[in-house]
């Protein structure tokens, strides 16, 4: 076989890459997305010939990308694990480990994806390429695409925090800031894409962002030393994240690299629960759309296009879902900030408000990653609760600072 | 002698490192700012050593740190070096790298102080540590610090970008927003902080922070694989991070592991070029102070700390100092974004509309670097004239975009 195939999440038949774009042609885009598979037995892959900083790029054995062809220069991936044993001690458990994925060339976990979309533009001869986005998967395509030959169109919620919006045009990115949700801008820019013939980089649909994505589980394997966590939190939205993370261990656990694969915790905004709801109600996994209401932009997503494979994924791996309160992201925030040194986005602390929640649970003897997907700059509105800009004039100081010492 | 000692950049004068706080008795605060001196001869240290990616704890052979004390567990430093083959081009020059230090922990170029501050704040047994700050090194600080035990203050003008003060609060700083400029932010931070015997994490005061910034030079070295820049492009403020440079390559120069240093090129703001005016009166380098107006708040400097040192290590260099409007600023901003992917904040871009200015008198055989030494999320204000939220609705999209394809 070639170096890898695609296989439909629902109905299981495989296509060669040059079969198929996007989705299973039978089961169609809501529940026929498709996964990457590839012969295992073919790839010769060692511990040793990863290291912990360097970009995705060192997986490249195991992306679905040619060789010789696009990458961009930025560094991708490659960024930091924390070991917190103070904070792990405080939540009863017996490590815990943080992926912060802030610190990406646009500050969000979505830099992954958008690499290989890009590199997949290249190598099928698109000229254009355009996602629909909540804010981060955007600010990354626009950043990613900015210095290649590529046009770029975007479709986003207005109401996204200005900070992502700022990213798109500055990296000069034609905007469309949708009068509507990130659902409406997600469909009508499946439609406008289709029509015009762009390359799609939306969540779900293109099989191979959930690939970029998986290199966030292999740089956690690789940053433990390969000692596995025997959970992993990760905020959800449209679902891809989260799968992402089941198939990157999937693959390392393939290949021989590791020995087990982690319980993966999918984390939701109560007001954006979608993806719990299906996985709650039980198998077969169908999508069952709702409202959303969530200061949690990054995955305020009431119709999750990755619902299906979430679902399944999450199940193998023996974990669930749960969900946490706008208050308990909020304090969430607050709290890592301070403990952790990590300033996390919204969505981004949505992880450790579900590991504070349940951490109890877990048993002692648990080793706990959870994943901090965005970078707090990205919306600073958010947390404007806790700012106070009372403004002192400098002779006035010292009467303020009295009591202190 | 002990690993280091300081010495005085005006009257040569060198302590011990218990002698002595922060700046030359003699001398004072002003003309009297330290540096840290190294018996290189003692040093052992090679160039296989380092590693690209590593954070700044690998350079702790040449830091004025104890073996064993505090170190921060966030990855300061160990920030990309972009080669960027096609913008070296269209400047006419042969090789452009960027340095780009908006991933660290707290996005800016000042994490690399603040580390050493908060390491030498423990290890002299202080409880307490503050500085005054234009945002930059208060949010470093305050991110660095919040997970120690250390109290934290912070003085910065209330006029700070949000995004900043934002980070403040969310780390639990104790902030006192200043109704006034940064330089009067400054001297009432030295009041108070001498008052109240806080240790002072302010720039040119305390003689470590150049230390730890110095590790972007090192870094810039080591990841340019020991082929060394002609030139290297600085925006200045207070003049700490311009003169950081100069010792981060004389250090490495010294210890021999490189055989030149490159001409140090300062670029200010022209709404705040307090030190290139002094350098342009040319020796006894004095501080001449002015104010200022620049929408570079990093930078927005009228009575800078570390002039005499920043001009006196420039001319050592063979490097001067240039001025941009803030027009060029922004446009810089724009298409920095667009050529290379990286977004900076103003003072970030400044390095690059230094260059783009001067880069047809450096001849054809240049090697360049430039330094971007903060993140475009802090301060997204200052971009908004290219930012263009008119909103469309879902079913205008089809004729927005008829004429697109």
């Amino acid at each position: 076989m070639g170096k890898y195939k695609l296989r439909c999440i629902n109905c299981g038949k495989v296509y060669e890459p040059d079969e198929v774009e996007y989705t299973c042609p039978v089961c169609g885009d809501r529940l026929g997305t498709l996964e990457v598979i590839y012969d295992y037995e073919d790839i010769k892959v060692q511990r040793e010939e990863f290291s912990k900083f360097e970009n995705i790029w060192q997986f490249e054995k195991i992306l679905p990308i040619e060789k010789g062809s696009y990458r961009t220069h930025l560094h991708v991936g490659g960024t930091p694990l924390y070991n917190m044993p103070k904070m792990a001690e405080e939540l009863g458990i017996e490590k815990l480990t943080i992926k912060y994925d802030g610190t990406n060339p646009t500050a969000s976990y979505k830099d992954r994806a958008s690499a290989i979309a890009i590199t997949k533009a290249y190598e099928k001869g698109y000229d254009t390429i355009y996602c629909a986005s909540t804010g981060n998967a955007a600010s990354s395509l626009a950043g990613l695409s900015a210095p290649t030959e590529l046009k770029t169109y975007i479709f986003l919620p207005a109401s996204a925090p200005i900070a992502k919006i700022s990213q798109l045009f500055i990296y000069g990115a034609n905007v469309l800031p949708i009068d509507g949700t990130y659902d409406e801008a997600f469909d009508i820019s499946m439609e406008i894409g289709k029509e015009k013939g762009w390359y799609c980089r939306n969540s779900a649909i293109n099989p191979y962002l959930l690939e970029g994505k998986k290199t966030g589980a292999l740089e956690i394997a690789v940053q433990s030393d390969w000692e596995i966590p025997d959970y992993v939190f990760v905020s959800v939205g449209d679902g891809t994240v989260i799968s992402s993370f089941y198939k990157g261990f999937y693959d390392f656990y393939k290949l021989g690299l590791i020995d087990k694969i982690p319980k993966i915790i999918g984390v939701q905004a109560e007001g954006a629960a979608a993806v719990k709801r299906v996985f709650d109600k039980g198998e077969p996994f169908l999508p069952d759309d709702i409202e959303t209401n969530t200061i949690a932009d990054s995955i305020s997503v009431g119709k999750p296009r990755d619902v299906v494979k979430a679902c399944k994924y999450v199940k193998k791996s023996g974990g669930y879902f749960i969900s946490v309160s706008d208050e308990e992201i909020l304090s969430a925030i607050q709290e890592l900030a301070i403990k952790s040194g990590i300033f996390a986005e919204p969505a981004g602390a949505t992880s450790y408000a579900g590991l504070k929640k349940i951490a109890n649970t877990l048993g002692k003897n648990a080793k706990v990653s959870i994943v901090v997907t965005g970078n707090g700059l990205k919306d600073v509105k958010a947390i404007e609760k806790f700012v106070n800009l009372k403004k002192i004039k400098p002779d006035e100081v010292r009467e303020v600072l009295k009591n202190e010492n």
